[in-house]
């Protein structure tokens, strides 16, 4: 077998703001050879997430920092292309934490087989991976909303909001999406099917959410912190939950993080705010994804790709997510560009 | 019976910032007579809580606000006058929401008879009243501490803190009290039995906190709000439980709340923070109360009450809450003075 090479970005400095092209180093090596229980990978997609400017940085988190020098974390799907893992041989379709890399070799044990009858590659990093199980436990164990609620959710044209307004539905619940500009807004209630939808780039989100809202907000799932949380908290009623998933407004400041000034909505609304790791998860995520799965056959949960081509496009294709450019589950294809 | 004067204290504004003399008009009428199922009592102790400030303000909360002329809501303990209530007889004592005024009228139905073998008079304003009852509930049930857990309460020399942390202490937990100047900070480890005090007013709470939390904060009981509410979410422990009792520090603000920065601990520790409201608990006073008893008739739960003599010096004395001067529950004594 020709040794294929292996392309890389590995971390090169923490970033002050938004990520710099000079703040990686692209490497390449010749691919390593799988030791014993080890798989040798080809990388076919990678996931762009949101969390993984949190991993750039140095503080203490829920993960170890990516360090410097090593290569990038991410999520990715790929094909087999040697294996010392009796579990797994050439040619099939695998999920694993690859990293920003075309051809990691990883432990088996930290891979998963794809059913790719069911959905193409992929969604396999979106509704039918870590954002669709962030959004299955979020919502439901965190969240806990009954049929009639009002739920509203935030980024809710990414790939993690996306799925959260749909469960919402299956629910039985009424479902606001806020989301920037008016095709996001359009892909939420025409094709996934929300109540309504704000664009807040518009400007006047609170106006709107009140008008949206009129018995307040039962589940808020954040997604984005920052003014819009506290618009979402101003209005909560009695008893609401607040889901904590992420803060995408505040993860390139490089001035500290606002907090949400009302943050007393939850004690005069007796409401809770929760913060959720998908990882906490792991015992169930067979249930999600059979459940998310299922949904996803039955055509009651539809999901949106946007796709990148091209390795070399790395730190340019995750700033997307950061300016609002993608809708959907943004992926790196590997191939192309 | 010659028919008393009722001395009321009315409300005259909305205050800006701290309540002023201004905010208040001091009226005299004859008490009114019982009608049908009413009872005239006389004010012996009313009960001064933070609460009382955010009553004053227009805004939507959890409870009407104060009408403009109207008697300032209080709680109070006092003794039957006369009564058109069979349940009720002269010389009977009782607590109420009875206003600050020295002889309401008030429904039968708005009244409970008290054991005062059990305890002093104003001991129902506090450990054996709603404050008790506040901490029994947010600590039990939205804090739900186990035993190990590190336990942290803020404005703990408080009616509510002081109880917290012995509760918490008799479920097993390490415990912190956050107050100000070093009486109340030797009454809390001297008097209540907690393991450690901070003294706020000498400057570095999150240095202290975090020398004493080395495993980080399990419940975090907030009375106050603002920088200590940002130093204890900084050192939460994994699925740590943040109770929003209160948040004595914006209550006179007359710029916007300051929302805690680091509320994305929350995420990173899958944490939650969650408001509570004594009065959901009211199907379940009884059994606060009775268990509140029962530790104090052990020992097991002491209790201080800062007694202001006057009834006339209700403007001043409230403000005590705010400077903090005050140990243990601040109750205003209608005679004296």
């Amino acid at each position: 077998m020709l040794r294929p090479m292996n392309r890389q970005f590995r971390l090169a400095a923490r970033p002050q703001g938004l990520p710099k092209r000079d703040d990686w180093c692209y490497v390449e090596d010749p691919a390593g050879e799988p030791g014993d229980g080890e798989v040798l990978v080809e990388t076919l997609y990678l996931s762009l997430d949101p969390a993984m400017r949190g991993w750039m940085n140095e503080a203490k988190s829920y993960i170890a920092p990516v360090a410097i020098g090593a290569v990038m974390r991410a999520g990715g799907v790929g094909r087999v292309v040697a294996s010392r893992d009796p579990a797994f041989e050439p040619g099939q379709e695998v999920r694993g934490t690859l990293g920003v890399q075309t051809h990691p070799v990883v432990p088996g044990s930290a891979l998963t087989r794809l059913d790719t009858t069911i959905a193409p590659l992929p969604r396999f990093l979106g509704t039918l991976g870590m954002p669709g199980m962030t959004a299955y436990f979020g919502l439901l164990d965190v969240g806990r909303p009954v049929p009639g609620d009002t739920v509203v959710v935030s980024a809710a044209a990414g790939a993690v909001g996306s799925v959260v307004g749909q469960i919402a539905k299956i629910v039985g619940c009424r479902v606001v999406g806020i989301a920037g500009g008016p095709e996001k807004c359009r892909f939420l209630i025409d094709d996934l099917g929300f109540d309504a939808a704000i664009d807040y780039k518009l400007g006047d989100v609170a106006r709107e959410l009140k008008g949206l809202c009129p018995d307040g907000i039962d589940v808020y799932f954040d997604n984005v912190g920052g003014e819009i949380l506290d618009d979402a908290l101003r209005l909560l009623a009695r008893n609401a939950r607040v889901v904590i998933c992420g803060a995408i407004s505040q993860y390139n400041r490089t001035t500290p993080v606002v907090g949400p000034a009302n943050y007393l909505s939850l004690l005069v609304n007796r409401a809770s705010m929760q913060g959720m790791i998908v990882f906490d998860y792991a015992d169930r995520y067979g249930e999600a994804q059979a459940q998310l799965a299922e949904w996803t056959a039955a055509g009651r949960l539809r999901s949106r790709e946007d796709i990148v081509a091209g390795f070399h496009r790395f730190p340019d294709a995750l700033l997307m997510l950061f300016s609002g450019q993608n809708v959907g589950k943004l992926v790196l294809r590997v191939e192309g560009g």
